[in-house]
């Protein structure tokens, strides 16, 4: 029987196993653990890493909280009274080097005492420089996992990412997308809730397969000032996004969350130039070209 | 006759004065102008100071724009549809020196096609390091200014800035407060709109006065590599609040505005470190003790 239990169990093996691999492809860094309880019913585990060779901020964050359900949620989904559990895995990791992306990741599952439950979460990539065979290795890769799936995965939650990791006032997505999914459950889709829960397993599996490629590929190669200074830049823009519009550090604020935890996504160090400009020609144009919605990134033609 | 064009060329001028004093204070960069115009009606023009002796960042921006009241301005008023116009000067400047406070002045006046207006505004301070005889010398003067424009304006609009100038997720205010105030217009308080402008004016005027003081009595002070590392966690705090909570940025991004206006309050540099501790005993510690409501500084006795 697939109960919360179980999932939040499973759950927090995945979490182990993201952060051994993780740890392994850093090669310095460690994972500090804090864990914590919530007043109104249930905890978690926060796992942060720092001032490694590869990874400057990172958390790899479980958590499984019960209680009352929110009434900004209750309201949302015109639903009466009644008790909610939730339980996900949630990262960022915020790399030295502005030639490794930052990454995303966060699976969740959703339960209500009446009985409604659904699943949530995605991958996705902010390369603070847009390199089109790491776009496309990342895209081929979720694509081929979505496909064992179901087939309509992929072209769906792509889309989905780009239009959810989209900043408007900057008229630029945050990064190339992933895979974006929320409020899955067998009436949304045409899958079982056994076959959604290895869905979200193997989403999270794929996170440190695809990333600690991409780090090994890029953690070594030389930067400059200017490379830097890109970097945090893009880092401020990932902060616009996560404090603006992200909707599940909005809900973790709204809803008395532990607040380290839920902004452990923000980087160590970002900056803000009043009318930054790009120089004509420059790898930082072309990167800023390439946040935009709709790239097929995983045909490989771009 | 008090029309919207003479308050909006009263504006300039502040805008103009402040300018002045800023660099003068400054004694080494200028502000430079960028003119903007609103597609929808009316435009701006943005000052911004950056790399100064005391000012890292900055600006001071004026605006007067007008065209059809956003939806969402209708809907929080109850109003049908109608024109607007709205006009004011704001500042944020973000000093080098971790023992200059960060500043925010605004005011502005805001009026509908159906005959509705209102002033609002206010002088704010965010010191990165308390100095208790500072905070209660900027709550004098601001004290003094009200008073001799009603003797209510003080403690109502000092309580509405403690109110406004929290992060309910930090449970910290974002520094000392000052005073905050809306929605004014001779309905909602016993002066007349001529009166009221006189202490918006009066508002304005002030801020190049304190905070010039403030410049010139601390921008000398030494400090160490953890002050300044103090100030960017500070900094951090004052980009929390204004993207997940500051109304104004809100509003601006929501309507279209010039985002680079908009966030021109962001700082130059801002760090997150996860479960960032202050040494007990430490002037970051009792600084954390003291962005709290409720003080009262005017008094003198902390």
């Amino acid at each position: 029987m697939m109960t919360k239990e179980h999932i939040a169990e499973e759950l927090q093996k995945i979490q182990d196993y993201i952060c051994t691999q993780l740890e392994s492809a850093d090669g310095l860094a460690t994972f500090q653990e804090d864990a914590w309880t919530r007043a109104e019913g249930g905890g978690g585990r926060s796992r942060v890493i720092k001032n490694g060779n590869v990874l400057e901020k990172g958390g790899v964050n479980f958590s499984a909280v019960h209680g009352k359900t929110p009434e900004k949620i209750l309201q949302a989904l015109n639903l009466p009274e009644a008790d909610f559990f939730a339980t996900g895995v949630s990262i960022v990791l915020h790399p030295n080097n502005p030639h490794v992306p930052i990454i995303h990741m966060n699976i969740r599952y959703f339960e209500m005492s009446n009985g409604t439950y659904w699943f949530g979460g995605g991958i996705d990539l902010t390369p603070h420089y847009v390199v089109k065979e790491d776009a496309v290795f990342f895209h081929r890769a979720l694509e081929n996992m979505c496909k064992q799936h179901h087939v309509d995965f992929y072209p769906k939650f792509k889309t989905w990412a780009d239009d959810y990791f989209y900043i408007p006032h900057r008229q630029e997505t945050r990064g190339i997308g992933g895979i974006f999914f929320d409020h899955l459950h067998e009436k949304s889709t045409p899958l079982s809730k056994t076959q959604l829960w290895e869905f979200i397993k193997a989403t999270g599996m794929l996170f440190p397969e695809t990333y600690v490629a991409l780090m090994h590929k890029n953690k070594t190669k030389a930067f400059s000032e200017t490379e830097r200074t890109w970097q945090k830049i893009r880092r401020g823009r990932y902060v616009e996004f996560n404090l603006v519009y992200d909707k599940g550090t909005k809900f973790g604020l709204d809803t008395n969350g532990r607040t380290e935890s839920i902004l452990m996504s923000l980087p160590p160090e970002a900056n803000w130039e009043y009318e930054f400009k790009t120089t004509p020609g420059s790898k930082e144009e072309e990167t800023l070209a390439l946040l935009t919605k709709g790239i097929d990134w995983s045909n490989g033609v771009v």
